[in-house]
């Protein structure tokens, strides 16, 4: 069996998966903002017993333990470069939470650990060339070259949210004008939409469902430029399929039927790669860990 | 000893590369057109013989023949599925120049043979991920992934001018509105530069050499837009190196250090992939199909 966690700013969360690839067991903590690396580990070993206490699984039956940051991570090293988010700058974190928890440690990218588990067990399986894009805060994903995680050509990964979708357009939180991020986050339907009086994006799309014009105008823009943004990963790489994840994906096919036909219109090629929902889940960036780990 | 065609909409240029993936011998002649398929297998016959006798290298030592068009391919097939500008729509092009020349004869898309020559013996020489990206009256390209040529995760290839760079902008020849080849094309500097009395790219290129206000600005503008379509490149795929290629990297350093900084200034990783300028030259497409040809 294999241990992951997924460490996020606010929520430390962690799992068992089994040989069947099913988390058994997982527990979620709060991180311990401003406490320093100590406590970080402290709270990931606090959640390790508890976790292996519940799954009454004793330690010599763990194969290894993968952890999911957000951030630049060098995975060789074993070394957090920057996750701004958890305060990790150059932190040895798989030297530090190897000698704590006495197991081999391997270290991940949450959006690589999120395209790993659509590819073993979600909605890119079975894919040799494919794309996930979640939608958040921020724009996240990954992508999947001849049926393996594509690390990036030197190793840095894929910032597939900080693409150029209008250039010179609206400045994106890294400071550059026009990506992807400033149009087809859903921060960007809770800005605009805060605007018309529905300061959510699922206010937004339901404002937009029961056809409220400006609403609706807006929901337009978007699927626009959402569209336009997978177009220009499906004309430059050609994928089997995209698939889309995060919570405006909760607006089912008031999306995704529109969404469609944006992208098949602007693909180049004959016939337009399939787009889908994401359907690992909350777990994903869990479940991805965990298939790191060896 | 390899013989290879580049097919083009205006002339069929060929040439015989030897072991050391050198061109001794090329030709070109006009493009027969509108004269149907026959007439196009003619040309090439001739060139065959021509280029043969020059050389003075019998058929027995071509171990075989590649051909290089401006469309998609089903390289498998060897059928052309369609090339707009050579008239050619599901032609069965490997059978019928096979016959021809009772040789074996192979199939790639144009861009992607300058990208192959690019790779083995051009300025992608030694890499495992990179990008062409050629600069003309569109924009044309190719990908490296894993130190090979990358032909689509669908083998349509990659058709990346219409990735897109200002959503809702002005409208490219495809059709959809804001791709890069709608900005970033020799054409956009011809067109724009037009208005100011400098109708090619160069004219307008020295004018803002020359300090010229507007011509400077346009100019800026151009850089400013190259710099976010390769930057998308950068922050999706993270390659080691890009190549431009086409007749605007006759502008030199006047383009290039300022290329430079912008997709530096953009590139969301700490340090910046090198750009440089393709150099296998305009036989890159005739050696990239000799390449291809076993």
């Amino acid at each position: 069996m294999r241990f992951g966690y997924d460490i996020g700013g606010t929520n430390i969360a962690a799992g068992l998966l089994n040989d069947e690839n099913k988390l058994i067991v997982k527990e979620s903590r709060p991180f311990p903002r401003g406490q320093g690396t100590d406590a970080v580990i402290g709270v990931c070993e606090a959640l390790y017993r508890s976790i292996l206490g519940k799954a009454d699984v004793s330690e010599e039956h763990i194969t290894g333990v993968g952890v999911a940051v957000p951030g630049s991570v060098n995975a060789d090293k074993g070394i957090v470069i920057d996750a701004h988010n958890l305060g990790f700058h150059d932190t040895p974190l798989m030297d530090l939470l190897g000698a704590a928890l006495h197991q081999p440690v391997a270290l991940i990218n949450d959006a690589d650990a999120a395209t790993l588990a659509e590819h073993r067990i979600g909605a890119l399986k079975g894919t040799e060339t494919a794309a996930l894009i979640t939608i958040g805060t921020g724009i996240g994903g990954g992508l999947i070259f001849n049926g393996e995680l594509y690390r990036g050509g030197r190793k840095n990964g894929t910032e597939p949210g900080h693409m150029v979708l209008r250039n010179g357009g609206r400045k994106c939180t890294c400071g550059i004008e026009g990506c992807a991020e400033a149009y087809c986050s859903a921060t960007r339907l809770t800005v605009d939409g805060a605007k018309l009086g529905h300061p959510s994006a699922k206010e937004l799309i339901d404002a937009a469902r029961n056809d409220e014009p400006e609403a609706l105008q807006l929901f337009k823009t978007y699927v626009d430029d959402l569209g336009s943004y997978l177009a220009s990963i499906v004309n430059l790489l050609d994928p089997e399929r995209i698939a889309i994840g995060g919570g405006v994906c909760g607006a089912g096919s008031f999306l995704l039927d529109p969404l469609r036909a944006d992208v098949e219109q602007k693909c180049f090629f004959k016939t337009c790669p399939e787009i889908v929902v994401a359907s690992a889940g909350n777990d994903a960036g869990i479940i991805g860990a965990c298939l790191i780990a060896e």
